[in-house]
């Protein structure tokens, strides 16, 4: 399974184990502005136990193209009817491509055939990698991507059950299952020591969500910030 | 474009530059045994001219599971039909999918959208990403991923003009276009200089199809070594 360490991933962390999986995660230092999040992983994967974690070092830099990994600032705003529509400057060109078949790779290795990803429709930023057609259309190329595919084996099964939830349903699912979401991190652009910037499109969908699921977002106690 | 630094990347790049493409060439480190394939992607850039070369680093040796980047040895046999039929221990799990996914990461930035890879369906080693099926599935997942999808802009398409040639076929055609082969390296285990094995499965081929083409392979001079 995909972890960032943010909101949506630990959740869909929390679901595959409630569904009885052992599950491995996977992480990426891609150059990411919010390298903090890496540190948000390995406290979600020591409070909540994983078969392994790995961290797997790849350079998205070198491609350049987004706020996420290049010079180009990440767009900030006062409250969430201000987020700029369509596709902002933060998505990364073809990172959930990436990702997934670094998953691909992984889960063939351990002959795995489940692949966990927290993505999600509703809320989503306007990514384009995050709709359900492409995941469906990932799905397809992976099966025929495998030994297994030659040979007859497992199906590969890629599992979004984040996909049709709006934040405030997620907040409320992991509260459920027991998610510490004090461990998270959302924020494109936070402090070095993890304070979130409140202002950008990661940490505006997270405050709508908390706001909607009338829930106050633990992490707003940790680092002493007034609720919204 | 996917530069490997082998016999049918090398081939690949020539056929793009002689559809009046300008190339940009992707090589990974990948943890592979056979490394000095990089050093080759580089000479082969210097002597054909692309429009940048970039070598990402990635560490598939995490995930295990191959003859190329584990522990277990490289198969060796005197003569081409011996080759075990079959997906040889070599395959590399999801090898094409994570290339295919950075080559989309780049095309997306680069606001490109051919992608050439120097796959081949006939001569292939029996690996499950080496087929037509595979290639059109992940052609049809690119175009729902990316900014262009949601946007409506250039489709993505992926280019395989050996996928059907033999490799004698794949010789001739890069002599015509003026490859130098002696750049080349194709072995899965060769020496510190890069001196052939002449035994894996990739100099079997190579052999074969030089064989085949009814021409000497400017390697084996190179190194000195005899005609099989």
């Amino acid at each position: 399974m995909l972890l960032s360490g943010g909101l949506d991933s630990t959740t869909t962390l929390a679901i595959a184990k409630d569904f009885g999986f052992s599950p491995y995660a996977l992480s990426f230092d891609y150059g990411q502005r919010h390298k903090i999040e890496l540190e948000c992983a390995k406290r979600v994967v020591l409070d909540m136990n994983v078969a392994e974690h790995v961290i797997a070092e790849i350079n998205l830099r070198v491609f350049g193209g987004s706020a996420l990994t290049g010079d180009i600032d990440v767009p900030k705003q006062q409250n969430f009817d201000e987020m700029i529509k369509g596709i902002p400057v933060t998505y990364v060109p073809a990172r959930n491509t990436v990702f997934l078949s670094f998953a691909l790779a992984w889960a063939e290795a351990l002959e795995a055939a489940n692949i966990f990803i927290g993505i999600n429709a509703l809320d989503y930023s306007g990514y384009p990698d995050c709709r359900p057609e492409y995941i469906k259309a990932y799905q397809q190329m992976a099966n025929l991507a495998t030994k297994a595919s030659v040979e007859g084996g497992l199906q590969i099964k890629i599992h979004t059950p984040l996909i049709q939830l709006s934040k405030a349903e997620i907040i409320l699912k992991g509260l459920g299952l027991g998610v510490n979401y004090a461990l998270t991190s959302s924020c494109y652009d936070p402090g070095d020591d993890g304070r979130p910037c409140g202002q950008c499109d990661s940490c505006q969908l997270r405050a709508k969500g908390f706001l909607e699921a009338g829930v106050i977002d633990p992490l707003l106690s940790k680092f002493r910030i007034k609720e919204p």
